[in-house]
């Protein structure tokens, strides 16, 4: 059974070492009286370690067990589930990086980052809650009105009520455009009719009040996705004073029955089967998409940060049974192809990690940056997203999956544990953007309109990077520098290439759009766990004696030789091209 | 919900026109009055299909819901499991390809291979039934006495008992020289005191008999893997006119909670709880492993086909909604990265299907070819069964991954039936020899024990066919032998490579073996497709009017263009050998 850990060294680590918090974000006016820093930092993370290893860690298998489960309109919750949200709520994390003037704690994106990986680790069902909640009220922070930030955000943000997302209906998945969904104007609301399905955590009564945000359509609407509008929606509605006031008409129907994340309720709700549910317009009319995708690359990074979570929970429990489980007379960590498998989860997941956390504060930086760089922070940020979503969800079923098969055939049993990362993360790959969207994002839309402008920028980067370790004096920071700039090559030509097909024939772009990300993607986490690897080496130099920095600098050195090569059989597929693909006839499938 | 339907073109263009069954192995003498060629091929396969789609295929949803179980010292299977189990050996499947001299149909194993793809296409779960029963026939066959033979196996071979093999204990996985269970002789039988663990279809009351194969030592059994025997345990003990006599003291105590595989019982077996369980000598004292080994690779052979079994089954129900789901106005089978996917499946389930038919020819001509050709087939299979079985469960795996990412959030729902392709494959990479085992076996051994001579017979073969494509005439063709060529000669470079290692660095070599043995994958699953195009542009040629035949080259070139680069990701990590892993500490883990 496993017993999650925070890997306090590598998160202090990458936020102080790598990303130096303090001198990247503490100047900043947003947080220039938060004192960022190691004292913060390590007050931070321990807190957040204890609830997520002490508290959610012992509900995983709980919840795996016994799934929350709707009944008369109603959601039962897993057994704990609601008080460990509770104790989430009292110790400030559900508000932990919003807006301080409507009562959040006004800490950095990476924080949140952290805390959020901690929490997915030991628990991603659970994880799901806080998330939710947090998207909620950061799309009525961006587009609400003043009373409704007041009287809701607060509130919110204390985890005093949870929020969710109501956009999915049946026919309606990845093309929002079609839902059916109706909203009518009723003096100062609306009244809400439909259904909606795959509602995560879309009921519960470990919060006295759940915020709902829905996406519905007015009554003249135009068609399509221009012709959607987002409203707010409580279970409760609420007085002018805070108070709940009578209830509003909206239910959840029945929950799903799933491979995995069975303590979060992923409910079928119905809105105004009775008379009609009250809501109110978030935004203007016929602009809910656009007040959604405010939100968007907070979500997605968020994510990319559950593939991470379970990942790095899978591998601590699989190094845990290969110390243990002895065949052959020694522990199966000593046999090659064991360790094999778990220097490929290691190494992966601090490459995930240092790039997550990298462009958490990238996502800082263009929301609260000096105004000068925001643009290119907001360009960089943009390209990054589908990238991280995608390439962390899959790099995280990939590992997940090693994890059961260190295990050998216990790791089919359930109860110990291990299949659970498996089913668990299985889903991040397809929810909020499957990740052949995202990669159809990454190709047609942030490659496209700036002709590939961003990513050169990143590919430059890079680059730097490159230099500095090929004429480094340390020589497994040279070899290092090889592999990476070897992998760099092939991304720059994959990057050509794809520009070219976007000019000349768009499908075969779009048809190797999921190659190019994932080829991306192991450049980057290679670039951001080589950055960690000078770092360490600087310190080492500086006389520092910690076997971190050694043990960073051999997992890095791993990656390059081990995982790095990965580029090259995406690069060839992008090389070719999807003639093959494109002219192939569907009936023929 | 899907219905399975056999993909008979494909099967029947394997046997006939690529492999020609009749002239390969119709005029041996162990099948020279079947008359086989293509009426017998259709009369086979017509009725395994049947079987497969009408009676197996709607068992699968109601086997993962209603999972066999275990209650008071016997299995209840799951509802219709049993008469289903009836219904395969009515039909004379239980012994397709066994001895007829004891009952058996004396088909090649070709016949078996399609029938089993079928039967795990169908439902994984129950192709465990036939798998394991075929097994313990064969071990018997092998090596147990005239008069042993005489009494199981005509029974065995008609269906009307089951076996099983009971290998596993707790502290004895892939290392059975630790095994704890003894045998004591007394008088013409032995008893048997001792739990195996992992028993599949260990009870059940589909038959009146199970015949289980047990491994035990003797009281003087030297120490390690060269002191196991293996004895014949049956369910009730069996009277010298066959007829059953006192039930035998061997029971399960227990069905393990599986992620997948939830029809198939598997047990933890009591052997002697009580007076001890009556078994009796196969073969010589403590040579129980060497028999085990005998049928080994017919059964790894068959795991690979699981994995393709269950891809095949993942694709077909993938491609049913990906056509009927509108997304954008469109069915989504239109949109380029749905099409990639489905692409991949049905390209990498063909290489699968051409590499596992191919060798089942091996594998027959090993055992029942010219004399004079035998060790050379032999050293074929041996060198192949490796990559059979972990390469196609491994792509297995991630194509039942693709079959649910098709689906988008319904693919996540459990009822959808897509899920569980993912929960049953996922197995199949862990039992008969972890694929970490298998990568070890075949650099290790296979590769290590003739310094590659086998595996460079095979590689000119395949240059053989990479010069035909390269000379041909049609363009199409011409670029496969391309992409097939740079494809080999990164193999015969990964394999010179591993060679020297193995001489000089034999961690290095096993740390990288996994990597080799899917670079060999990969080429090998090409080779057989590509052969495949080129038999189809032969019929086209020759006048053909089959869209077959177009399509089976499309479908090459697609696997040439997006699939073969995979080789070049491999070969990296190869080259690079292990040495960053194999200097990493364990303690850094």
């Amino acid at each position: 059974m496993s017993s999650y850990r925070a890997p306090l060294e590598d998160m202090s680590f990458l936020i102080e070492e790598l990303l130096e918090v303090g001198e990247a974000l503490g100047s900043l006016p947003a947080y220039a009286e938060l004192g960022l820093g190691p004292d913060l930092t390590t007050a931070l993370l321990d807190e957040a370690a204890k609830l997520a290893g002490d508290v959610l860690a012992p509900l995983r298998r709980v919840g795996d067990e016994q799934p929350a489960s709707c009944q008369e309109g109603a959601v039962t919750l897993s057994p704990g589930y609601g008080e460990a949200l509770q104790q989430l709520a009292a110790g400030g994390w559900m508000g932990i990086a919003s807006d301080p003037e409507y009562g959040g704690q006004g800490l950095p994106e990476l924080y949140a980052t952290a805390a959020c990986e901690m929490w997915n680790s030991a628990n991603l069902a659970f994880g799901l809650a806080p998330m939710l909640s947090t998207g909620a009220a950061l799309a009525i922070a961006a587009h609400g009105s003043e009373s409704m930030k007041q009287l809701y955000l607060p509130r919110m943000h204390a985890g005093e009520w949870a929020g969710t997302m109501n956009l999915t209906e049946s026919g309606a998945g990845s093309d929002l455009g079609v839902m059916k969904t109706r909203a009518v104007p009723e003096g100062d609301h609306y009244r809400i009719h439909g259904q909606k399905i795959f509602i995560t955590w879309g009921d519960h009564d470990a919060t006295p009040n759940i915020i709902h945000l829905v996406l519905a359509k007015l009554p003249d609407a135009p068609a399509g996705s221009r012709g959607i509008s987002l409203f707010l929606v409580p279970k409760y509605l609420v007085n002018a004073d805070g108070s709940l006031g009578e209830r509003n008409d909206v239910y959840p129907v029945s929950t799903e029955h799933k491979l995995g994340i069975h303590g979060s309720p992923t409910c079928v709700m119905a809105f105004g089967d009775n008379e009609g549910a009250v809501g109110y317009l978030v935004g203007e009319e016929n602009r809910g998409l656009a007040c959604m995708f405010t939100m968007m690359n907070e979500a997605r990074l968020k994510v990319g940060v559950q593939g991470l979570g379970a990942a790095e929970g899978a591998y601590q429990q699989a190094v845990a049974y290969a110390r243990e489980r002895v065949q052959g007379g020694v522990p199966i960590i000593e046999h090659p192809d064991v360790r094999r498998m778990l220097l490929t989860m290691k190494s992966l997941n601090e490459a995930m990690r240092a790039f997550v956390y990298t462009e958490a504060v990238t996502l800082d930086l263009a929301h609260r940056g000096p105004e000068s760089e925001r643009v290119q922070q907001q360009a960089r940020i943009d390209l990054m997203i589908p990238i991280v979503k995608c390439w962390l969800t899959e790099v995280g079923q990939e590992l997940a999956s090693l994890g059961v098969q260190v295990h050998g055939g216990m790791g089919y049993v359930e109860e110990t544990g291990a299949a659970q990362y498996l089913r668990d993360v299985r889903i991040t790959s397809i929810y909020e953007g499957t990740n052949g969207i995202q990669a159809a994002d990454l190709v047609g839309r942030k490659l496209a309109r700036d002709q590939g402008g961003a990513m050169q920028v990143a590919l430059e980067e890079v680059g730097i990077t490159v230099a500095v370790l090929v004429q480094h004096s340390e020589p497994v920071l040279q070899a290092i520098g090889r592999d990476l700039g070897a992998a760099l090559k092939g991304v720059q030509a994959s990057t050509d290439s794809l520009l070219q097909a976007l000019r000349e024939a768009p499908p075969q772009a779009l048809g190797v759009s999921f190659d190019y990300l994932m080829q991306c993607g192991y450049l980057l986490g290679g670039w951001h766990l080589a950055r960690s690897a000078l770092v360490a080496q600087a310190r080492l130099e500086a006389g520092a004696e910690n076997d971190f920095y050694h043990r960073k600098i051999a997992t890095c050195s791993f990656y390059a030789e081990q995982i790095l090569p990965r580029c090259a059989g995406h690069a060839g597929a992008v090389a070719a091209l999807a003639g093959s693909l494109a002219s192939y006839p569907a009936q023929w499938l």
